[in-house]
C-alpha cells in the first residue's frame, strides 16, 4: 500500500508510525512545506521517502494533517492529483468549513473528513508517538459522503490503531469541540500570559510555580500556527464559549467581592463532579 | 523522635511516608478530625498510633496539615499544648492571616510557617505519596521569628527530604502564589463549569474531550473544604489576579470578534515563552 502522509509533523508522524507496524508492506511517502521537517522524517524513519503532490497518482490512501487553513487551500489540489481508488483522510481540529469547502468537489467520494482527537502541546517529526492513537476517539463527519469501499480502508486501519469512532455532522463537532478543546486552549494561553506579564517586575514568582499551574498552562506551549486558523474558522462558537467562561468567573469573582465562601464552597463542590466525567476520558499514556 | 501530624491526608500523609523513611525511630502519630481518616492512616501504616492534643507535651514535632481556616483556629492551641522544645510546622497554603494571628502568642519562636508547594488534585490518607516533596520548593516566612535550634531540625529533615527552601515574608507570598497556584484553581473550576453546563443539553460532548481539556481542568477536582478558606484568606489577592484574568480573555475575544488574527497569534506566540519557564519548574513524578 502506498500512503502519502502530507504534513510529516506530530499528528502525520505518529500515523507514519503506526502504518508502519500495522500494515505490512506500506510505503510511506512524505510530503511537506519544510525542507527540514522532510529530512527529520526521514531520519526519524517515519517516512521512507520524500515525494510530491505530482506523485499523488500512484497512493491508496493520503494522511493530510497540515494547519486548517492550509486543509482548506490544498485539499482540493489533492483531491484532483490522486485516482479514484484512493482514500484522502484529512486530521483538521474544525470541519465544518472544510466539508463545505469540499461539497461540490468532483472527488468529494474519495474524501474522509477526520479529526482524530489526540496529540500533545508539541510539534514537529520529533514529537511523533507510537499509538498516540489507541484508545483515542476519532470524529468522522458526513461518512455518507465518502464511497462505500474507500470508507472500509479508512476505517479498518482507524480499528486497527485501537480508535474509537463516532459519526457526527460538522456543525456539531465544531460548536461541541469548542467547549472541550479550543476554549481549554484560550483558557491556558491566557492564564500564562497574566502570570507572565506579573512576573515581569517579580522574578521570584516561578520559583513558586507547582504541578498544578504546569498542568493548567499546558497547552499555552501549543503551536500558534496550528491554532490561530482554528480559532479563525471556529469564531463563533469560540467566541460563544468565552462569553460563558469570562461569565462564570466574573460570577466567581463577584461572590469573593461579597464574602459569599458558602456560595464558592457550592460551585466548587458541583463541579468537583468532573471527576466522573474525566474517567470517561481516553488519555495519552506517555 | 516523637512526630505528630495533625490532619492525616495528601499532605501530613506524605510527610509521615518520608519521614519514617528518613528518620530511624520516628514514632508518628496521628491527630485527625475524622475517626475514618485516622483508622485509614493506621491501616496504611502512615501513623504508628492514633492519638491527640493531650499528648502533644511529648511531641519534638508537630506537622499541622488542616485546611487554612482550621489553622488559625487550631495553632495557638496546639503550641499551647507543646513543649519548649518543640518545632510546630504547618502546610498552610495562605501564610499571611496564619502568621498575623500567632504574632503575639507566647510560643510563637516554637512555630516554623512553611507553606510546601507540592500536592495533588486528590486527599485523604490513601493519597499519600512517598517522595512526594522530593525537588519540590518550601517557601518558609518569617524565619527569625522561630528559635534557631527548632530552625535546624525542621531545615535539617526538609534537607533529607530533597526540598529547595525559599525565604519569604508572608505578604509577598500570598501575592505571588495567588497568581502561580490560586488563580490556576479557579480557571479550572470556572472551565469545568463552563462545560458542565452545556453538557446538560448535549450528552455527547464530553466523548470528544481529548487529553488538553483533562489537563487544563485538572485542578476542578480538588476539595472545596480545603480551597474556600484558601480563596477567604487570600481574596484580595485573587480578586486582583482573576480581574487581569478576566481582562486578558475579554481582549482575546475582542480580537477574535475584530478578526484580528495577527494579533491573536502574536498574543499566543508571545505566550509561548511559558516553555522556558515551565523548564524551570519542580514537577510531580507521578
Amino acid at each position: 500500500m502506498n500512503v502519502f502522509v502530507i504534513g510529516i509533523g506530530l499528528i502525520g508522524g505518529s500515523f507514519a508510525k503506526d502504518i508502519k507496524r500495522i500494515v505490512p508492506g506500506a510505503v510511506i511517502h512524505g510530503i511537506d512545506a519544510s525542507e527540514t521537517h522532510l529530512e527529520e522524517a526521514l531520519a526519524l524513519h517515519l517516512i521512507d521517502a520524500k515525494s510530491d503532490y505530482d506523485d499523488l497518482g500512484k497512493a491508496d490512501m493520503v494522511i493530510v494533517s497540515i494547519p486548517v487553513d492550509s486543509l482548506v487551500r490544498e485539499l482540493p489540489k489533492i483531491l484532483d492529483a490522486v485516482s479514484d481508488d484512493c482514500v484522502v483522510i484529512d486530521g483538521g481540529s474544525t470541519k465544518n468549513l472544510i466539508c463545505k469547502q469540499l461539497e461540490d468537489h468532483p472527488k468529494r467520494r474519495n474524501y474522509l473528513a477526520c479529526h482524530p482527537i489526540a496529540g500533545t502541546e508539541f510539534s514537529g517529526p520529533a514529537a511523533a508517538i507510537e499509538g498516540l492513537y489507541e484508545g483515542k476517539t476519532n470524529i468522522i463527519c458526513e461518512v455518507e459522503k465518502t464511497a462505500f469501499k474507500l470508507q472500509e480502508r479508512a476505517l479498518e486501519l482507524f480499528q486497527k490503531m485501537g480508535m474509537r469512532i463516532r459519526y457526527m455532522n460538522p456543525e456539531a463537532h465544531d460548536k461541541h469541540i469548542a467547549y472541550v478543546s479550543h476554549l481549554s486552549h484560550i483558557s491556558s494561553f491566557m492564564l500564562g500570559k497574566t502570570v507572565i506579564e506579573k512576573e515581569k517586575n517579580e522574578r521570584d514568582i516561578f520559583d513558586m510555580a507547582g504541578s498544578g499551574f504546569e498542568s493548567t498552562v499546558r497547552l499555552a506551549k501549543s503551536s500558534p500556527a496550528m491554532w490561530t486558523p482554528i480559532f479563525e474558522q471556529n469564531k463563533d462558537n469560540v467566541v460563544e464559549t468565552l462569553e460563558e467562561y469570562i461569565q462564570n468567573l466574573e460570577d466567581f469573582k463577584q461572590m469573593l467581592v461579597k464574602n459569599d465562601f458558602e456560595g464558592i464552597y457550592s460551585e466548587m463542590n458541583n463541579t468537583n463532579k468532573i471527576k466522573a466525567i474525566l474517567n470517561g476520558i481516553p488519555l495519552n499514556k506517555k
